[in-house]
């Protein structure tokens, strides 16, 4: 671990930002351009598709995949962030694990709020499934609110009476719009990305006035994981978000769910971003790939 | 997952045993004869050897070890439970890792009790310190009450004014000699190895009459763990144990120390022992191996 590396990326991420509440379109544009910065590894093909008549791009190995399909969710509060911005973090996976990827554009809210972000990510999983692909070959990952999206997807496919897939790896997701993790105050100030206000501006826009107090809005709180597929949860501890993943991997526990929950010191919201600059996101990512590849390589019917 | 092979695992262990508490000669034999059916990795090279005036095996890959060492403290509630009995554990790790490894016979209680065990496992780290080996390319490891030492020899270690090994990985660790967890109640029954009593039988031969309010005997519930390297710690929900490993990750969290904590539904104390026989076994040796790999690689001056 390089104390060294964390301490650039956080003065890196320190910059003096607008005060208050952002523009939608302005939120987009500079998430836009941060993300921009972020490496996307060598050796991947990337191919513009639809997947359960959403936009997608799909992603593959230059030399060809193998068996094994990772359902990828982008972040962004559910208010920005699209494929391209996510591409780092899916291309990652997919160099890493030789998996083929669907990093999904599903609607983001002010337009589209609750639960179209859900309705568009049930669609294209079950669009893989009718198109014949095995679920047992089938992993959600996701990050920020994408990697909330893994858990309530499920939660909604569950509830579609749908298989569930073979696995769910979600970075820093967001878990819990009841905001009420211990981590909301303890992080405050440590987090250089989000303020509760912050969080509450693009929290409400996806929103829009329903109640927060759902399973498929605030899983680490609420949901039922029974039944769940093996998961790993990866976060920092400089997140305000941290108490999402401990506490969705008490419940994962408490419901008999195989669960890694994988948390790095002293890095920020979504630091697998930073691979390539910063040993410890590269480290996560390799530990990500394996735990893919150890859930996704059997058939479903050896479970 | 293979959830037949967890039920298979559950219902062997699951065979009528002797009522009440055992004599610790009784205990010592049952326990060697029930490890001697766990499999031993080929490709690994054993030596008798002593590490810091106490006995131990070197194991290393018939094909050369490469720059690693794990430091290896075995099972046994510190009263049973040798080397030979963590063979198939420790091999596991050899072979997956390409590390040698010392596991170290520390002096076992009723005939010697607390603090003997960690004046044994700090003295054979001091031993390997004085050798010349630089602690960035030394990992502790251990399972159960070995797991414990894992923990407990960094606090001795730290204490002593040595550096910090590379890493941790535990296996089921024993964490806690108050047994407030809750687990100690929720799994009661669950557990197919322990009960309250069983552990307490065991556990007052080790204290013989200390307190066990202190850090080193109870660090899930005690123990500062600033400055500690990064911690890999495994367990089963079907263990009373299961919430020692929970309440150190959240004092690791909280110490900003990185930490992974690897539970498996299911599956009972120590299930890594069961290689070859539970696919949860070997990808969690898998895990733990990446985890080690990932630790050791660097020197210590580029943390």
């Amino acid at each position: 671990m390089s104390k060294e590396q964390r301490a650039q990326v956080d003065a890196m991420l320190r910059q003096p930002r607008p005060d208050g509440p952002q523009p939608v379109e302005a939120l987009r544009a500079g998430f836009k351009a941060m993300m921009a910065r972020m490496a996307v590894p060598d050796g991947i093909r990337i191919t513009r598709t639809t997947l359960g008549g959403r936009p997608s791009l799909h992603i593959e190995p230059d030399n060809g995949p193998r068996t094994g399909t990772i359902l990828y969710f982008h972040g962004g509060g559910f208010v920005f962030g699209s494929p391209e911005t996510a591409l780092s973090l899916t291309g990652q996976l997919v160099a890493r694990t030789g998996f083929r990827s669907y990093s999904l554009d599903y609607r983001l809210a002010p337009e589209h709020p609750f639960p179209a972000a859900i309705e568009d990510t049930l669609g294209a999983y079950r669009a893989l499934l009718d198109s014949g692909e095995d679920p047992s070959t089938i992993a959600f990952a996701g990050d920020s609110a994408g990697g909330g999206l893994t858990v309530t997807t499920c939660l909604a496919a569950r509830d579609a009476g749908l298989p569930m897939p073979a696995a769910i790896v979600a970075f820093s997701p967001g878990l819990d719009a009841t905001r009420t993790g211990e981590s909301m105050d303890t992080k405050a100030g440590i987090d250089p990305f989000f303020t509760r206000e912050s969080l509450g501006h693009t929290g409400a826009m996806y929103l829009a006035g329903a109640d927060p107090h759902q399973p498929v809005l605030s899983p680490a709180v609420l949901a039922d994981l029974t039944g769940f597929p093996p998961m790993l949860l990866q976060a920092g501890t400089n997140e305000v978000l941290l108490d999402d993943s401990t506490r969705l991997a008490a419940r994962a526990r408490a419901a008999g769910v195989d669960v890694v929950l994988d948390i790095t010191a002293d890095v920020p919201h979504v630091f697998q971003s930073f691979a390539g600059v910063l040993d410890e996101a590269d480290q996560a990512l390799d530990r990500a790939a394996l735990f893919l590849t150890q859930q996704v390589r059997r058939p479903r019917d050896h479970r």
